[in-house]
């Protein structure tokens, strides 16, 4: 039986232990749910014993921080070291009433199964232990060296994984880093992912009076958070889509012609885009890049949230004596989170209208990243996923932010291979997150040829 | 014995029944107070029967409407008819943690007795039918006819009392309105308040995708809710406080020359209104008026709430679907509320950026009025209250709105008298509420001595 032929033979059992992670609701976001996210993590961590790694530990971390879990098989000497890592933590499902099936009862409906997590990322992080698991039970062996490296707070954007890595630990030296967290770029089409953006997420807060006041008495005269918020929001980009923070731009890149042109080759229309995946009247960003462009090499800033008032029903004729925004800046390859920052506090700070303060938190921060296509467990990985699927493999950037391929770089200097299998239409972070089976069975096949591959060279 | 010594010598028997009707928790935004607001109607009803109104009696609406409460005195042929209006429903007094005495159990401390609708506006209510009473008490007669109109429904916006006056009853036909509900400009300082603002209060609601989306895969490309509702709201009013909305200050007039003027004499400190009453910075809005300008007779846009996207702690980057703000205008005289708000909806469609839609609901609408000083009934009032408080009455305005004097002005056809003893420190709405003993005397005699001013004529 060669190892491809287990995987098959054992679809139902890994679909069986997928459900049954997918099923505790580890809501890193969410305080009340850290007995959940420790029930996620020693689920794993359980799995990643019984199938015979060794080392394995919940690493915790300062008090209020989710466990990392580590486990390692180390017995192919000569061989290289391949770091793999994933996430148990999730986003909340709100809103729950959005949902066709309850996000915590994993339900499969044609070749979906439909679960917060499911694709994002415990079905994903679970494709690499079942490909080790195939190994381990059908050949007692891998073919190479792994370690894993599972955190619990990557919706959150923790700290724990950061100082654990920057801490450069003996046991994370490797050769290079396979991240199972990422998209293909359409059904059946093998991707790898080569760039990221970086990440800046803050809060503005703004205050006004030091009480709620009656705008029939006051208005007029007294300053208003909410409209100074929206004054900001709107001061901090064009209607045109250009963020109009002085500096911002200034380290940007484009993407080489032989990346911009191997784009263009990609099955992509920015009408079914917008059609099927947006689902709003039109698409909008910055005149003169391609939507993929925008979305993949383009830094941006959005609002994710706002608050501030009476927003019941009916009508209260209140100032509000506060409100806050939640915004974020993705950043592409070269520009540094901590200019960005800088930036960005300069230019709310000059938008902050008379008779209001501002504040500015940062959140989480890290940068973008570049991965070269030159690298062997890059090429491995492409020629992995061509055998699987039968078609040649793409080159694509992803416009989201991995922060912990930021630290693989920085601190054990190794390369990251970003191999995915979800799908563009996976509702990441939305209602109704879903897994494509087929996706998770071949995945799991292809990080099994993976191994191969690198055990052979 | 004057009528006046009659009221002197009831002060202690006018405050015990104000304590009783203090004492009901007629709070009208709670469901479940429903039997105290209608205690609360049959008490002051109670009190016009006894004290010989005739006609008295609940008026009825629909179900879940509070009762209005009328009573009539009519016998005096050939002199004007004067309706009477207050309202015996109460804000809710929370936080009650902040209360010094219970908002329901009213405590008198030095001048001033604290309760939950002390000065707004059974206090108030009380003192014209206690100025009744006294006629009817010491001299068997009225000097004028009178007609009581009292609501429970002022604190919700209910439309009881509209659909009432609306019909036009033949009952309601008078000369002249007098509503006790607004404030003097300053202790011991005799004010008529003649003019009121409109307001226009309205939701808006913004839509961009068909469902939230993660910001790092559509950021960039999706259109953004909130960022489209910041753009609104900082395109319909300019960061130097003027509302940008096309044709809106058309039919704005400035105040005559002697009202400014008289504004001007006012004892006004921007200084002191800013440090004890707004607590902020520093003050705001439009160039080249005064602060009481400002508040009293130009028109403002507020915004009052604004909610969307993800909202609690730490970071989540999503792009909602959805967003939405609560945004009213206040209105001056001549502005008319069906043309504010086709220009308001205008301006907001022409701002409303690609790929979102936006709708707008109107929640509320009532013109500005402006009560010409030139009114015998004006002149008369001011008199009165120069007569017992031995200073000069000063005309304001009051940039909020009071419903019911549009109601009388466009169905009854008549002007209203807004002579009111609450104090600016009187805390409406908040804990604390108070009302100011000696105004509540004092305006029991002015509102006798009106009458009877009214009467000599």
């Amino acid at each position: 039986m060669t190892i491809q032929q287990y995987y098959q033979a054992q679809e139902n059992a890994f679909l069986a232990g997928l459900i049954e992670w997918l099923k505790i609701p580890s809501i890193s976001t969410l305080p009340e749910r850290k007995p959940e996210v420790r029930q996620a993590a020693e689920f794993i961590a359980r799995e990643l014993r019984e199938i015979g790694l060794r080392q394995v530990e919940l690493i915790e971390g300062q008090a209020g921080q989710n466990p990392l879990i580590y486990g390692e098989w180390l017995d192919a000497p000569g061989k290289p070291t391949l770091l793999l890592y994933g996430h148990y933590d999730v986003q909340p499902p709100d809103p729950w009433d959005e949902w066709s099936s309850p996000p915590f009862e994993p339900t499969a409906r044609g070749n979906d199964l439909f679960a917060r997590g499911a694709s994002d990322d415990k079905g994903q992080t679970y494709i690499l232990v079942k490909a080790v698991e195939g190994f381990l039970r059908a050949e007692g062996r891998l073919p190479i060296n792994v370690k894993f490296l599972i955190e619990g707070e990557e919706e959150v954007g923790g700290q724990h994984i950061e100082s654990y890595v920057a801490g450069r630990p003996a046991r994370l030296q490797c050769d290079a880093a396979l991240v199972c967290d990422t998209e293909m770029f359409a059904p059946g089409l093998p991707t790898l992912t080569t760039g990221l953006r970086g990440l800046v997420y803050t809060e503005i807060e703004a205050r006004g009076a030091a009480q709620d006041l009656h705008s029939g008495l006051y208005g007029g005269a007294a300053p208003n958070p909410i409209q100074a918020l929206a004054q900001i929001l709107a001061g901090l980009k064009r209607r045109d889509g250009r963020i109009a923070i002085p500096g911002f731009y200034r380290r940007v890149e484009r993407p080489s012609r032989a990346e911009l042109a191997a784009w263009r080759n990609l099955p992509f229309s920015e009408k079914a885009f917008l059609k099927t995946e947006v689902g709003a009247r039109a698409l909008v960003g910055e005149k003169g890049y391609t939507v993929l462009e925008r979305i993949w090499a383009r830094p941006t800033l959005e609002v994710h949230g706002i608050r501030g008032g009476f927003t019941g029903e009916g009508a209260k004729t209140v100032i509000p004596a506060a409100a806050s925004a939640k915004v974020s800046m993705r950043l592409v390859p070269a520009m540094r989170p901590s200019e960005a920052i800088q930036q960005y506090r300069a230019a709310v700070k000059r938008l902050t209208p008379p008779g209001i303060r501002t504040t500015v938190r940062v959140l989480a921060s890290s940068p973008a990243c570049l991965v070269s296509t030159d690298s062997r467990f890059i090429q491995a990985a492409a020629q992995a996923l061509e055998q699987i699927f039968g078609r040649k493999t793409v080159y694509i950037r992803a416009g989201g932010s991995i922060p912990v391929v930021g630290l693989f770089d920085r601190y054990l200097r190794v390369p990251t291979v970003l191999m995915g299998f979800g799908l563009p239409d996976d509702r990441l972070h939305s209602p109704n997150e879903k897994f494509h089976l087929p996706n998770f069975y071949r995945g799991i096949e292809s990080v099994g040829r993976y191994l191969q591959l690198l055990g052979e060279a």
